[in-house]
Parts: structure tokens; sequence; C-alpha cells
């Protein structure tokens, strides 16, 4: 415990302002306490014992918790649900999940697809409530998932009863992987291809009733099973659905954007693209939970590196050294510890660009004009940008959650410090709302399509305005790291490079044109060359946007904020060093400039380690693992955890298995010996 | 199911002389398929359920096939045993450890450090056989897992009684990890500081009883407890022991290389380095597993991507495309199946090395000249090598698991799909006899000292020989993808990189003494460059071994082989293309022609992934997942399972926590209005 103390004994930058930084003023950092504390004293949330649960154990509990949020979700502010969301979010995913399917994808699905009447009419039923109804999300089928366009549900208009008939016509039409499905939804919020006299219209909505209210009955012609254990997430009770002729009102189909008229006449909305603005939300979230679940994985490993001491130098009596004096330890923490800090950037700069735009959305409503093509163009441009930072963002922190593991040692190994779970909750994110490969391509083509249309003349988007200054951009005189890690060179570098490598995809997508591919097929084509499009620019939008916070930042936080940030910077280059020399930014000699770089500020951050997880401001509760205590008292809380979770008994199968292991004598049976065997 | 079928109908290459190759010839793979038959026969090892299985039941069904096995392992020929092993390794991670830490660790110590008599008094006891004796291996502790020699534990020599007193004198000594002291050892080799007459002599071996064998009683002064739920392994039941003072005779001290005689005097062994031989024998085993269970997860991404189909190019009628003609999915699995290549060949060098080392090692014995020195040398090569690939490989298994996880898309997230518990199952690879980090180290550490000789004239070992051609090596005169990724010219590339980070890494360690630092920490100073030229040399190392099976392999597999050489060297190449262009042996032109010929090469390999996985020769049982059948019945395969271990029953916590959510009414108390409220 000593040995953190000591840690904490001279920040070079004030801890607590610089939580209220990171949280967005002193309000919103007391707002959280104020919550952590509620979560921590209520027993209904003990999380610590997760580990020992079993599966039906797991749902019943997230289960009885649902409830309460729901309640305080109804009473409080929003802004006080959203942070409440997600500090539970970090302390209990799967569960995040079990609440989320209600309120984000079957309430969100109402919200933004329903029509006022039906909105309202599903309000009053108690659907935002959850009293009377459940909700779950019927969208993915055990044989399509990315393409939704090609879902195999139907949803057939029956014009003698007014009714639609849905219906799972294969195997693998089965609606698959429906959160909530299994245990917990009354409704469903299913995606269907609407078909109206024999013709197809495409994937719809349509509300589904799945189980009597009262008796918790399957309703006729729907059958439900439960997709048992997963990866993670095992408080969300995922499971299948195949529906058989089910039939429901006509007004079940939710009719905001398309609609069905009594007649049987289609309506299809002027601008289908408007309805996409939803699917931005949930990849906001994603980035923002990144960095509050790397926050969490730093402060367990850097905390723990700060007391685990291993090996000394020798000198006799002293104690061995702290993991974190070893120059490779923070190699292998303080970088990631930037990516951390760059990923909360990007999420508040995001999820600020996404509330601009729904208010746009929501203003423009039906128009057509010139305003509606300037909020699409914005539309755009927010979907490829969210995409990318979506799937890096979720990978880095995939990757975060298992470096700061295996910096653990073998306790990394162990159920009870913390983040082998986090890894497993959290590996999911790289696949749902978007699968992250296909996301990368989205936006790879995005790049694509808007530096061709920028070669013809076209302003580029805001996003992409580096562009202009790539070009621009000197590489630096000299080869010190601070003249080539200065964060404006760090900022033209990556400029430089991302706008090589959209240049490359822009090269390849044309070759495949040139050799007579249709212009899908030259995309899949490019396929690479724009993954790695994506990903520079990702990677730069990261960088522009952390060096833009910085210039906002509190003078005192300034220092150290801009430490990272050229860490960041430096470090990323580094790990794509090819691609500098490639482009021609910097040369041989500033590479290793920047390798030099990266060590000097692993070193320089050091101290200030330990203080930076203080800053990130997570109760002891949030972060839930011994080895990640504020104290430092590490061993004898490990211990204590362990031993009382497991409390010893006596084996269980001794008597049955393990004596007559023990007792057994040989059985084996060579046979007689032959009396001829000797006569050859 | 006929999408499979068509991918089998023109390999370029005898798929059954393939799998004789990789299993090392006919009789082997006869072999093997007999074992995979017996496993899959007995219905002790069914595998498909075990992610319903509660720890209890997983430990528990663990336990009554170690029977079964210890039976085989002391009937059967040893090769056929080692084959067994391997198998189950692949099938059943968390039980080969436990059978592993009998026969592995606990014999295993018996075998190396005990003196002839003192192993045929255990054998006498039943040791190897497990009649009488199941054993365990206490080495790590809650604090101390690297450092060996740091660890606490104590046995004293009592010359009074003739007897060694074990204890634990602090919370931090407690042995920790110790698989099987949970609920199967009654025995346990106890690593511990060795003390006569108050001096301390450093870690040795002791037997030390931990339960009595006919009641399973705790002897005196034995504590133990279970360590509870881990990331994965969930078969083997770690815990930890605490010693009180518990004494055992002396000659439960192994004492092949150290002594303790009656009097109290301690002979210490003339060459201490040959007691590290025992320590290859598990990286080298780790080296194997990384290729096995590499080819597990390959088999079930690559089957799967050809019958999942997402995606049409819109041709009216057409099915939509299998996911691995994308070019994309080429990318992502591809690269995976010739590092798992790689590994398969390194392991079996390897492998050989290993056996030629220690029949080196035994033919000298205790002897000291210059036949010892020559032997050192070899172990100090053999130890470094396998340092680096133990990680290196394990961390690439890792990954493949993971990005062949990812590549299943949601259906990866299933545990019945096989490839999450493959990961945290396997992860703890990364940990364990040997943290990577460290081992990559001391690997990088012999690379500095190596050349550090040979600048002072010393011979070059023959696993750097490749040093003395890096400097010969010409690069490319033309940039065409088949004049740079020649397999004779990425082998030059490599060696030329590898040995240009080993300079980096001689030129960080002596700018570190030139600092005045002590050779330890000029070491430390530079352990990024260290890490880095491990890196380098064991990707180098890698592919030389590859290209040196390639020349031996039958000339029916050789082209195939070829092409698979040279993606592993190019693929490696373009990911760490930074440190090709620093080494100025590629110029950027020649970078861009690799980048070039990854795709060029993923495409022609793409007709013979699916045959690839089929000469893996993995039956459908060790395959274990529906997603990565032979015949591709996925869907009903999967489908079936699901609802075969998930079968419906009715919500068990609707009456008791559902209904009373769906059913409540407001019951929030806003107070009466207070009279005065609108006074102001």
């Amino acid at each position: 415990m000593a040995s953190i103390a000591e840690e904490r004994k001279a920040p070079s930058f004030p801890i607590r302002e610089m939580t209220y930084w990171l949280d967005g003023g002193k309000d919103v950092t007391e707002l959280k306490e104020r919550v952590m504390l509620e979560l921590e004293r209520d027993p209904l949330w003990r999380v610590s014992d997760h580990p020992n649960l079993t599966l039906a154990q797991t749902r019943e509990r997230a289960m009885t918790k649902v409830r309460r949020i729901a309640d305080l979700a109804i009473s409080r502010p929003i802004e006080e649900t959203g942070h409440r969301m997600s500090l539970v979010s970090v302390v209990d995913a799967g569960f995040w999940t079990r609440v989320g399917v209600h309120f984000g994808l079957f309430f969100g699905a109402l919200q933004g697809q329903a029509t006022p009447a039906q909105l309202a009419y599903w309000m009053s039923r108690g659907a935002l409530s959850m009293q009377g109804i459940t909700g779950c999300f019927g969208m993915t089928e055990l044989g399509h998932g990315s393409n939704v366009a090609g879902l195999e549900t139907t949803a057939t208009f029956d014009p003698k009863t007014d009714e639609f008939v849905v219906h799972s016509p294969t195997l693998t039409s089965t609606k698959w992987w429906i959160g909530g499905a299994a245990h917990t939804a009354t409704h469903c919020a299913v995606y269907a291809q609407l078909v109206v006299d024999g013709k197809r219209y495409g994937t719809k909505t349509f509300v589904v009733q799945l189980r009597d209210t009262k008796t918790f009955e399957l309703m006729p012609g729907v059958n439900i099973g439960d997709l048992g254990k997963k990866m993670g997430r095992d408080q969300i009770d995922n499971g299948w659905i195949r529906f058989t002729h089910v039939r429901i009102p006509r007004s079940h189909m939710l009719m905001k954007h398309t609609k069905v008229l009594r007649s049987g006449k289609v309506i299809e909305p002027p601008l289908a693209q408007l309805a996409y603005g939803a699917l931005i939300q949930g990849r906001v979230l994603m980035v923002s939970d990144s960095a509050n679940v790397a926050k969490r994985a730093l402060t367990i490993a850097t905390r723990y590196a700060a007391v685990r001491r291993q090996f000394s130098d020798g000198t006799p009596g002293a104690p061995e050294n702290k993991l974190l004096d070893y120059p490779i330890h923070q190699h292998r923490l303080l970088p990631l510890m930037a990516q951390t800090f760059a990923m909360t950037f990007a999420a508040r700069e995001m999820t600020a660009g996404y509330t601009r735009l729904m208010s746009q959305l929501s203003a423009v409503g039906d128009a057509k004009g010139a305003e509606a093509q300037e909020v699409i163009k914005n539309l755009k441009e927010t979907h490829a940008t969210s995409a990318g930072l979506k799937a890096f963002c979720t990978w880095m922190c995939l990757n975060i959650i298992d470096q700061c593991r295996q910096s653990l040692g073998g306790h990394g190994y162990s159920s009870y410090t913390g983040l082998s779970q986090a890894y497993s909750d959290f590996a999911v994110h790289c696949t749902w709302e978007g699968d992250n490969t296909i996301l990368t391509l989205q936006c790879g083509r995005y790049l694509v399509a808007t530096a061709l249309e920028a070669r013809n003349g076209q302003p580029l988007p805001s996003n992409l305005s580096y562009l202009a200054d790539a070009q621009k951009a000197a590489a630096p005189a000299g080869s010190s790291p601070d003249e080539v890690c200065a964060l404006a060179t760090l900022k033209a570098a990556w400029s430089s490079v991302a706008a090589n490598a959209i240049r490359t995809a822009v090269r390849d997508f044309e070759a495949g044109l040139a050799k007579g591919l249709s212009k899908d097929n030259a995309y899949e084509f490019s396929s690479a060359a724009r993954l790695h499009a994506a990903r520079m620019h990702t990677y730069t939008y990261l960088l522009h946007r952390f060096d833009a916070q910085v210039a906002q930042s509190p003078g005192a936080l300034r220092p150290i904020l801009t430490r990272l940030a050229r860490l960041f910077g430096a470090h990323s280059a580094v790990q794509h060093s090819g691609e500098f020399l490639l482009a021609g930014f910097y040369s041989p000699a500033q590479v290793d400039a920047l390798k030099a770089f990266v060590s000097t500020a692993c070193a320089e951050l050091r101290p200030d380690a330990v203080p930076l997880t203080d800053a990130f401001g997570y109760s002891d509760y949030v972060i839930n693992s011994p080895l990640g205590r504020y104290d430092g008292n590490v061993y004898e809380k490990y211990f204590e955890l362990v031993t009382e979770l497991n409390p010893q008994k006596p084996v269980p199968y001794f008597d049955s298995v393990i004596r007559p292991l023990l007792e057994r004598t040989n059985d084996r049976d060579d046979g007689p010996e032959l009396e001829f065997d000797g006569e050859e």
C-alpha cells in the first residue's frame, strides 16, 4: 500500500480538474459519483460474485435489476439515466444489454419508425415504462446478419382481414440472437419482407406479440428457443424465434416511413436515407463504451503494476522492482493510456456531432429540397466517420483489455481479477451493430467516393479537410525526436499518410473499373486498400480530434494532454511506420526518432501513470478487481475474495472417482503363455 | 452442402499425401485416426455439451477421464500416448492440463530432479501410474511467478530429526495457481528456498504430501483452498496451498543436482545450467499446440466461409456470394493459414532439436570438459530459440483463434461454435511456462550477447548463421511481385531485417553501458529493441524453417507449400513493412509489390482453401463445431445442437420477477401540493 501511496505524491497535473475535464464538467463528475454510490450500496448490484453464478442465476439476477433500472429510467432526468447506463455498461455489460434491448432497440424502433399515433398507442400500452410490455428486437436471422435486405422472414398483407401474416419460411429464416426472446419479452419489433399483392417492398418493421402478458404463454404460431451459453454477456437471454403464419393487425407495421393503406396501396418515403440516422446512435455509444471500458482495464493494469514487484537488481536488502519501473512495462501500458484518451475525446466529439445531426434531421422532416440534400450529406459523413470509429475503437479497446490482462501475468487468468470477463463481454462490440470489417469497408467506400468527387471539384467535407492540407504539409527538416514529434508535425504526417492511403484505394478502385468490373465489383477488388484507407483515416481523425481537445483544455492540463497526444500520434506512427516511409513524409532517420520519442514519452509519463488512472474517476466498485484497488491492498483483498467465494469443502467426487483411481490394481490380461511360442 | 462439395472437386495437390507429410508419415496419420475414433466412440469423451456444464460438473467429468488416460498412458506405447495427448489438447485443453500436471510437471520433476534411488522409490509408490499417488507442481506463489529465485516458501533442514520443515512465511508466499491442488493431488513437488544452518542455497524441489491417500484428509500443517473460476481450462482444479511448519524426511528433497547430506553438508552441482533443459520441453509442446489449435480454428472458419453466403451482386435469382469469394475474407483467413503451416514446420524442427539436445545432455552426464561446454552452448541456443518461438507462436495462435472467431460473425459469439472457448483456453499459453514478454526479452538478450561474441570473432551458432548471409544478400533489382517475393529473396529480406534489428538492440545496449548503467540495467534500457529483435529473429527463423521443409517435401506438395511459404514471408513483411524500408532492403515500389503479391497469393490459394483444411486431418469430433463440419451441413446441425442442449422450459422466474414488473403500477409519491407554492 505504501507502494501506491508514493505514486500519488507529486502528480504533474491537478487530478480532480482532469476528472472534470474528462467527464465534461464538475456537475457531471458529481452526478456520476452519486450514481456510483447508489449502485454500490444497493445489494442487488453486487458484481464481485458474478464469476460464481450459474447461467440460470446470472439471468435471474439480471432480471431482478431490470425493474430497478426501469423505475429510475422513467422517474429520473434523461441525462442522469444516460450516465447511469454508461457506468452500468462498464460494471455489468450483459445487464446493460438486457436493458438496452428494450429501451434502446425495441423502444428505439418505435420512436424512429412509428407514426405519432402508433407511438402514442404503444406508450399507452406501457412500452416505455415496461408496464405491460417488454420488448425485443427481431432483426438478425440464422442465415442473415449484415445483409438486412436479404432477410427471409415475410410479412404478407391479407386485405381480407386487414392483417399481416408473419412467417418464417425456412430454417435459415429463424430469428437468431434475439436478446430478451428466451425469457423476457412480450413483444418483438420484427424485421420482415413486406409483401403486398405478391410484390416485395423490402425489409420493414412489425410489432409482433410473442407471449401472453398475463401468463407468459407463447402466442399461437410463435416458437421460441434459448440460445444458451455465449462467450459473454450471459445476463441477456438471447433466443431464436420462428413464426408460423402469425397474424397481426395492419396497424402493427411501423409506418413512419413506408405506409400500407387499407386498400393495400403502398406509399414509399421520398428520402429513404433519412431512416439510416438511427443506426448511428449505437455506434456512437460503442465509441464511448470503448473509451470507458479501456479506462477500467488500464486502471487495473496500471495500479497493479505500481504494486507488483518482481526481480531485483541485486542490491542486498532492496525491495524488488515495481513492474511499472521496467521500460518494457511502460511500453506495454502507456501507449494504451494515450489511446484511451484519444477514444475519450473522439467519443465526445462524435456524440456532439450526432446530436447536431439528429436535430437537423428532425428539423428537415419530410422536406426534399437543397436543405434536405445538405442534411443527407452530413448524414453520410457522420455515418462514414462513425463506422470507422466504431470499428477501430472497438478493436482498439479489445486489444487494450487483452494487453492489460496479459500484463497482470498469471493473475489475469483468474475470473476474480476482472479482465477475462471484460474481454468476453466486450468482444461482441466488434460484430454487432455492423460487423467491423464491413463497417471499415463502408467507411473506405465513402473515402474513395468523396475523393473522386473532390477530384471533380466538389468541396471536401469537414472530416476530410485534412486532405487539402496534406499536400501542403512539409516534412520536418531535422530528425530530432522533438522536431519529428511536434503535435503539428504528427498531424501533418498522419494527414499525408491518410491521403496516400486514400489515393491508393482510389487507384485500386479505378484499376478494377479499367478491368471492366462493375462499380460494386471494383469496390470489392479494392477492398484491402479500402480497409487500409479507413484505418489510416480513422487514426488521423483520432489525432486531429485529440489535438482539438487539447487546444480547448484548461491550461493546467495542457502539458500532460499534449504529452499523451504526441505519444498517441507517435506510437501509432511507429506501428505503421512503413506507411510513413512509403508516403515519403518521414525519412528512415526520422522513423528512428519516432521510436526514440515513444520510449522517452513513456518514461516521462511514468510518474503520472497512477494519477492518470485516478483521474478516470472510477470507484473501486466500478473497477471491480482486487488488483485495481485505489489503496493498492491487492494481495489481501484478492485472497479474501477468492476464499470467500470458494469456501473449501471435501472433494465431492472423492469416493466415487478419486479413491477408485488411487486404489486400483493392474487389471491387464496378457493371456496364457502359448506352448509353441518358442518353437520357431 | 453442395457449396462445400464443389470446393473439393479440383484441389491442386493430393490431400491425403499432404496429411501424411504434415503428420510425419502415413503410419502417424493412421495412428492419429485410430486415436480420434477411440475418443469419439467413448461416451466419456463427449465434448459438444461442455458449454452447458457447471464448474463442478466440468471438474468431475474431467476427473472421471483421468483414469482412462492413465491406464492408456501406462499400457500403450509412448508414441501413441504423445499423439493422444496432442489431440486431447485440441479437443479438451483443460483436461489435457489436468493430466499434464501429474505426468508432465509432477512426474517430470521426479524424472528430471530425483536421484535414481529417489525415482525408483516414487515409481514403487505408484507415482507414474497414479496408483496411490496423484501429483501436482508447487512452483508459483501469490507474489512470485516469473522470478522463481525470489520464491518465499522455505524448506529448512532440521539436523536433529533429519527432516525439512516446509513453511509459508507470508501471505504472498502462498502457493497459487497450483493445478490439481484443490481436488486432485495427494502429493506436491514444492519449490522452496533451501535453508541449512541459517544459510540460503536457492530454490530447490521437495516432495510434500498434501492429503492422506486413503481418506483424502489434508495432512497436518497443510492448508488448501480452491481458486475457483478461471478464464478457461476449468477442467483443472487450480488451488492455493499454505504450509505451516510441515515436516518431511530429508530424502524428499529431489537431489539429482544439489544434495544435502545427513550432516547438513550441501553439495552443489558443477554445472547448474544443465538443470534448465527441462524448461524447454513445455515450450516445444506449446509451439506444437499453437500449430494444432490454429488448424482447428482455421478449419472452422474456412469451411464456414465456404458455406455462408451474404450479399449478392444483384444478378436476379443468383445465390448470394460465399464469404470465401470476397477478397477481403481471403485476406482475413489465408495469411493465417500460411502462419499455421509455418508453425507446424517450426514445431517439427524444434521437437527434433530438443530430442537431440536431450540425448546430448544425458550423454554428457556430469562431465565438465569441452564436450559439456559444447552441450551448454547448444542448450543456450535451443533455449533462446524455443523462448522466442513459444512467445511468438502462442501470440500468433491466439490472434488466429480470435480472427477466425470474428470471421464467423455473430455465430462466433455462441459457445456452441467452438472458438470463444478455444480462445479462453489457449490464452494462458501466453503467460505460463515463461511469460511471453519475459521470454522474448531472454531471446533478445541471447541475440545481443551472441552478436557481441560474433564481433569478437566467435563463430555464429546455426540458428543465427543467417546473420552472415544477410550482409551478402542483395535486394532484387526489379519490383515485380515475382522478383520481390521469390522465396530466396524473402529469406534474404527477412535475414537482413533481423540482422538490422539485432544491430539496433546491440546499439541500444551499448548506449546503456556508455551511460554508465550496469550490464543488467543496460539490458533493461534496451528492452524495446530487444523485444523487437526477438520478433524479427523469430519470424526469420520461421521462414527459414518453412523453406527448409518445402525443400524436403514430396514433389506433388511443393507448389502449394511454396505458395504458402511465400505468402507467409510476404504477408509478415507487409505487416512490418517499415522495418524493410528502414533496413534498406526493399524500396517503396517493392513494398507495393509485396502488398500486390499478398492479394494475388490469397486469390491463388482460394480454390485450395477447403482442401487445405481437409489435409489437416481433424475429424468432426475434434473440430467440435457445427460450423466447421466436413459435410458443410452447418445450419441444421447448429440448430440441432443448440436446441438439444437448451430445451425450452417455462421461464423459471416469471412469477417471482417478471409478472410483478409487468403488472406494477406507479407508486411514486410526489407529496401534497403546498398552499403557498404559488405565492412568490
